[in-house]
């Protein structure tokens, strides 16, 4: 019997591989309105990397009961004092849930409930982090290596990154005297 | 900020750490009628090992949208000619997804639709597998060496065992000349 083409995680990076692979990066400038600090942001590439993204979704969007499989690379680095870190997202389908699992590097899971409370939950090899429905989330990397993770939702679950274009987060996690401190937006 | 007590997968292992991970095992006797050949099993020892699962349900069974984490370590071994493997089960919510992600060993994901149509994917560190809705899933650990994988499935996906008990699949994965090979049942 032949081996299929299956999808290959490489458990010390986090990279997939197969065919049916989609890819993104997110760099700087396409994240302006995210970060705190418009001045320090402006002092750095806007061509700079901050995160790739692999996806591998077998069903169509939107399929009910399907699941997709993602892997995230986020880059090292400060805008200011805030740290590289992804956009962040409700799900469309406000009760869909998701897993992170950390496979390499450091990092904060910044997880924000509909009423905007705002707590973290610290990434190292191995943590595996559930993000309940109605749930907000946002990776930061805290450490000074590549931050890479997997993750696993429902193929319904859908995107809504507005909603934190329009609003952000309550709180940032800045690098305060070298240590990851959550600060309070007013 | 203190650590929480998260959930760590060894990546090297499969094995789940943290507080809510619920555990199970399945011994031989357990599997009784998963096996073709009844005499060459009456002749093993029936609380040998066949497998254990750990699992971690932050929600309850049945919340829709949420998602179940677990991990599988199956034992190398044959009964006659027949692979170790697990019993098997279509999701009660017929439509519902599942991902497995092999950490270690060498396996066979035996997958069985509807129709009672059977394939096989085999599985080496790091393929991850899509597991459709509506398919039937079992897996045989080919190797000499335990073969452990992740799993990832909807809450309100459930277990259906009954039909694959009842039923069975339409094909074994047996070992022939020291080769897997699929041979149909009558």
């Amino acid at each position: 019997m032949q081996i299929e083409d299956t999808m290959l995680v490489d458990f010390l990076t986090g990279a997939l591989t197969g065919t049916a692979i989609v890819e993104g990066a997110r760099d700087l400038a396409s994240l302006k309105g995210i970060f705190g600090d418009e001045e320090a942001l402006a002092a750095l590439d806007p061509s700079r990397l901050v995160y790739r993204v692999q996806a591998f979704q077998p069903v169509d969007e939107g399929t009910e009961g399907g699941l997709f499989w993602g892997s995230t690379v986020l880059e090292p680095g400060l805008v200011g004092d805030e740290y590289f870190m992804t956009q962040g997202h409700f799900h469309a389908k406000r009760n869909r849930g998701e897993y992170y699992s950390t496979v390499a590097g450091f990092g904060a899971l910044i997880l924000m409930d509909e009423a905007r409370n705002v707590r973290v939950e610290w990434m190292r090899p191995g943590s595996t982090h559930y993000i309940p429905g109605y749930t907000a989330h946002r990776v930061a990397n805290i450490g000074d290596q590549q931050l890479s993770f997997l993750a696993c939702w429902p193929s319904d679950a859908g995107h809504d990154y507005r909603t934190i274009a329009l609003h952000g987060f309550s709180a940032r996690l800045l690098c305060i005297e070298g240590q990851p401190k959550l600060v309070p937006q007013p």
